[in-house]
């Protein structure tokens, strides 16, 4: 283990304790100045990020990924501006959940208490950076952050910000720390670094999350692939499917609460493939389908096995007829990531079967599956999509990055 | 990866989607019909916990294992008693937590489904194979167990006990099974089985649990060792606090919420450490103690930094003298293990502040520590004490061994 890991370990954990009982107004306090501090520092900021680019440049990094390293004063402004908002979120730390009283008069409360320490590895997004330390602070919580190498220079910078501005509202600058040795052993190391930290989370590509949930022994919350299905029941109104799917697949391809799959009741195949494949040529999404698919269909090359196990995160759809909803149900059951899934029907009775059979994070009834993200539910900010079922599952907000304890009053209470 | 997991990992998948919609009546039939044939069956289970018993006899095995080991006709009947009072608990599986509209008027609830695959890893306990196998089904999971090997006889008959009676009320066998090979390598895998594992939960002694937190890729919920300390304040009814102390000493010493080190105000000392002396001595507890804690005893011996680490689960003490209530936090915070923790008190202030600052899972206030349990919480049962921070901290009962999904009613809306 590496003597950064341990010192930084260390000084996390002493913040965290810190932490746990600071009150709101102090960690409010600070994040106003984090925001304000951050629109200061925009041109700073960017010469390092400036960095970053000259260098993923230099190595041919692709436009996709270049563009998520880059940032601009208005990217900056956006940064800045979510900091603000959570610190107009409410503090969850302190709130009882529960209050009761037991069999021999012991009032038994469920209190909200931080997780502790959280390791947040990430990939090349530098936006990241702040917007983990921000929701990880108010929620009580010290992290330790390992970002990509690609994005050090911004990372460091941006790290360095938080830090001066932790000095000025006198926290300590263990609660938001940055890992700059960014090698493989490192970040094997913070995987197993279980005597500094509570909990990891993962954010990035499904290669990123197979390697910590491999080699992870701190407990991870698994933030998820998203390989998600609209089926179209044989009662459902055709316009709203068609623009349910549209959305879901065109809206932002690229996240994982995007459509990937579309299952067809093989009654109204006929009369809706024809409506969909309309719009999707006119979004230029590409067709997969499978051979009653292809029937219905004008153009569309056959979707193969790997088809339905791909998220696609890009302008590709794929289309299978079905006989019925069980068909459906057994299709996502066998090829669904557990992430987002609808139907779309006005028959009352497949609704109820769908909600109660389809296992996944958010099971939609006539609503696109683009509305699993901690804004759209209303939690006001989030740090992901949990696909996993301990602790959390669909988004991570607030709430969701803290733990609970019990505080018991008595009056001298043996046990028999 | 042997053929016995793969084949049990399927049916257990298979099982875990019957039982993820199955009805509560169907269950609580089930569970009756298993507690009828526990009690009908009891001379059949004997003759086979017979067979373990006299193997461990000639291995040599202790008395204190060989007793956890042994089923009696009284302890089947407490054992059939459970599964009838499992039955008679609310079933948490379709509750809906909380359910609100979003701001274009999705309804969106939070509603309760079962964890799933759930492996349970445990010692020569064979009580346990009945109690996990009641608890996971009532909460609409499939277990597979994995039971000490020095148990396998009783193992084997109490779960094909199980399976003939999932088989009589046509639930599928998959509900329950039993891992055959108690081999090293067969239980490595089963820690590493995501693909059929929703969670791991092991239960037994510090090696154990280290073992499966090491190995698992898995999620594991951590069910922990106790080194439990009460502190007496100088504001303490010194009465009250030494009937804490021998109650969470004294009534059951051998489990994890039993109270292992007592830290004491300077200012009482000398007036309570005699008192408490006499009483532990009339219990047999041997009393270890630092320099300042043996100038008030007449008997007792240093204590080292090891004692300070132990949870002794038997009949020793270990008692410190502290300056203030921020000294024994601090000692709580080096060296507890934040499972149960406990202060005696008049003094509001300081009892706020323990409840504030000290973390655990439970933390009293004037009550022994030995109430952290699921059956003394009201939670009717529990399967273990989780010291972790992720899912559960506290009493895993069954609403613990639940995971959530969102269901949302829509018509018809797109995300902008």
């Amino acid at each position: 283990m590496t003597e950064e890991l341990i010192q930084k370990g260390k000084l996390a954990k002493e913040a965290a304790h810190f932490l746990s009982f600071v009150e709101t107004t102090e960690k409010n306090r600070f994040l106003l100045g984090l925001s304000a501090a951050l629109l200061e520092k925009i041109p700073e900021i960017l010469t390092e990020n400036e960095k970053d680019i000259q260098i993923a440049k230099a190595k041919g990094m692709n436009a996709n990924l270049l563009d998520r390293l880059r940032l601009t004063p208005a990217r900056i402004e956006a940064i800045a501006e979510g900091v603000r908002q959570t610190s107009q979120l409410p503090d969850p730390i302190g709130e009882v959940l529960q209050m009761w009283k037991n069999e021999v008069g012991l009032q038994i409360g469920k209190q909200r208490v931080p997780l502790g320490v959280i390791g947040m590895i990430y990939e090349a997004r530098p936006n990241v950076t702040i917007d983990a330390a921000a929701l990880c602070l108010k929620s009580g919580n010290a992290v330790i952050l390992r970002g990509g190498s690609d994005a050090f220079y911004s990372n460091l910078a941006l790290t360095k910000l938080v830090q001066a501005t932790l000095k000025a509202y006198q926290f300590p600058i263990g609660c938001v720390q940055l890992i700059e040795d960014t090698s493989r052993e490192t970040v094997l190391a913070l995987m197993k670094l279980n005597r500094y930290l509570d909990v990891l989370i993962p954010r990035g590509g499904a290669q990123l999350i197979q390697s910590v949930l491999n080699h992870a022994t701190v407990p991870v919350i698994e933030t998820g692939t998203g390989n998600c299905h609209v089926y179209v029941d044989q009662h459902a109104d055709l316009e709203m499917a068609e623009k349910i799917i549209i959305n879901g697949k065109c809206s932002r391809p690229s996240v994982c609460n995007a459509t990937e799959k579309v299952l067809v009741h093989e009654k109204i195949a006929k009369d809706f493939l024809p409506l969909l494949e309309k719009s999707l040529q006119q979004e230029q999404v590409e067709i997969r389908g499978d051979e009653r698919a292809l029937t219905y269909l004008q153009q569309g090359k056959l979707a193969t096995e790997e088809d339905w196990q791909t998220e696609y995160l890009g302008p590709i759809i794929a289309i299978k007829v079905v006989a019925d909803s069980d068909e459906a149900i057994a299709h996502i059951h066998q090829y669904g990531t557990k992430h987002s899934e609808a139907i779309v029907t006005k028959d009352y009775g497949e609704s109820r079967k769908f909600h109660r059979q389809v296992d996944a994070a958010a099971v939609y009834v006539n609503a696109s599956t683009r509305f699993t993200d901690g804004f759209e539910f209303g939690f006001g900010a989030e740090i992901g999509i949990s696909t996993q079922k301990l602790h959390v599952r669909g988004p991570i907000g607030l709430n969701e990055l803290t733990s609970t304890k019990y505080i018991i009053f008595g009056e001298g209470q043996i046990r028999e």
